[in-house]
């Protein structure tokens, strides 16, 4: 059920909050064999976990070409071997996302009438959540593609989340008609004659403070949305924490502002965001952040787990087919 | 010195206390008279204000095409009109983005070998602040705008900070250079051979938590990030504010935090950030956020006095001049 290859301790820690979470979840853990025996509790309900043994690892500022070409045996490869002959549900990976793409692409393939694979996320609001896409995926996405981003992204929110009709927007730098490059006013006017419940277009802040359900963009923006925010958010953590250490009254108020300053880190605890499913494959893959702990490990596989259960993958399969022949059928009427 | 469409009370409250800040300070108020005058603290020095009656006013959602050809007697045009002719130095606006960047454009001119105008503005890190243009004023730019970007936004950190050669770093999806589109690969490759300080690709995360001290991107992703951000930030304080004011408990933690919180606000203070410049052109303008209240719209009037004392323009001109005849030289040799 998993490659990762870095940071072991994190991975065994998080598969042993995750079988403990859920009574149904079997681990097959791929990996080096005694590297990853050495890292797990040895508490671990062993029935429910099983280690293929690797010989290879795929390093982190390796390229997606020479992953593909040269590390055949390597952890991730192999895992996405397992996931794309049906011996495990899903797929998590910590490790480098361009070879991660990469090499579930060549695996798995992607489904009919979808070109390129997305990384879709949920990020958090005031209430609740929304999920947005493409985070880092592709770089240029023509119109057409971003289409194809959005009825993916709005299959999968209609079935992890229930919502019949979620809201989709097209992220852009303004939202006024006139705005936009050309390839953001082409996928608005392919948006607009979609069945999709299309909103229209919404700005960077629209993501933290908007309304709509799902966000759809190219890889670069939404990359770069994603990881300016969390750069934000660390520089802001690290100021309060400057700022409450100051000397011994800031440190007194901060043990009495404590349970505050503990429910709204709660609420906005990035580990339980962790998890980005790479959507538009035969298969469900999952990609954990590279630098989180065992805990936002554990969400991932929650992430792959719930996918997994819901069909995350057949709903998809579905709902792009009932589109596109909505879509002939239009074009024939 | 200004042309403010909305919020009228903000940009009279924003001139009466940049007066009071800078007694080297006059200020021309361009828009209608009456509404100017009921709108200002009698009781400003009324030597160092002057006012130019304007009929007509370019609305938020106006197009800038539209501006441009129909609102010859806006605030804006005539403020513009002002700058160009020399009777002032430097001209702020509150006004809708597009219409000042076109008219701007179309008013002043472009300085040579400058194909386009690039808004350019600082943003805050736990110490210090960086600059990162462009945020909004253009949608496509290859590479050798990106190149243009750089060279203007490196003179302007020089002049107004006094950094001899300040780090640039190009926005990008990874540092690794495999990654980036084919424009933000040229755009690396003609900084590489450029004469600036530039250390690479940085990503979303190093604007607030790099060390680079300007940052070029293109004018989508600069404004999805700024925008991003703003939306990050808003979310944030209101969920401060909604966890401090939940009960009696939390709301006396407030009390004890609050030098802490000042502390932390006044370190952010988004006001202070006000004030972005339209780099590029014959002319100092620079663009105060809309929604913002007097006090940030008197820090848009300290960039613009800045950038006016500090001949920003005539040093970008002599730099553009100094690079292109470095470039020329190298070609030839």
């Amino acid at each position: 059920m998993m490659g990762g290859d870095r940071g072991l301790q994190v991975t065994a820690t998080g598969v042993v909050i995750a079988l403990k979470r859920h009574p149904d979840l079997h681990c097959v853990l791929v990996g080096d064999e005694k590297r990853i025996l050495a890292a797990l509790d040895p508490s671990v309900d062993s029935d429910r976990i099983e280690i293929v043994h690797t010989s290879e690892s795929v390093d982190m500022h390796e390229s997606p070409a020479s992953a593909l070409r040269f590390k055949k045996d390597s952890s991730m490869r192999v895992a996405l071997n397992l996931l794309g002959s049906g011996e495990v549900d899903a797929c998590v990976s910590a490790g480098n996302t361009g070879a991660l793409v990469a090499t579930a692409r060549f695996v798995l393939k992607t489904l009919s009438n979808i070109d390129r694979p997305a990384i879709i996320s949920t990020l958090p609001r005031t209430r609740g959540h929304l999920h947005m896409l493409d985070l880092g995926a592709n770089i240029d996405s023509p119109a057409e593609i971003l289409m194809q981003f959005a009825l993916m992204g709005e299959s999968m929110v209609r079935t992890i989340e229930g919502i019949e009709r979620p809201s989709v927007g097209l992220l852009n730098v303004g939202s006024e008609e006139i705005k936009g490059s050309e390839v953001v006013k082409s996928a608005n006017e392919l948006l607009k004659s979609s069945s999709l419940n299309y909103v229209g277009y919404v700005e960077g802040d629209d993501i933290f403070n908007g309304t709509v359900q799902l966000i759809v963009t190219d890889g670069f923006a939404g990359n770069v949305a994603l990881k300016t925010s969390e750069g934000l958010a660390q520089m802001l953590t690290q100021v309060i924490r400057e700022e409450f250490g100051r000397n011994l009254l800031t440190r007194l108020s901060a043990l009495i502002a404590a349970p505050v300053l503990k429910a709204f880190k709660n609420r906005f605890d990035h580990r339980t965001y962790n998890g980005a499913v790479l959507l538009g494959l035969n298969g469900t893959v999952v990609k954990s952040h590279g630098n989180v702990d065992g805990v936002a490990f554990s969400h991932a596989i929650d992430t792959a787990r719930l996918a997994a259960k819901k069909d995350l993958v057949g709903h998809i399969r579905h709902d792009l087919e009932v589109s596109l022949a909505a879509m002939t059928q239009a074009e024939v009427s």
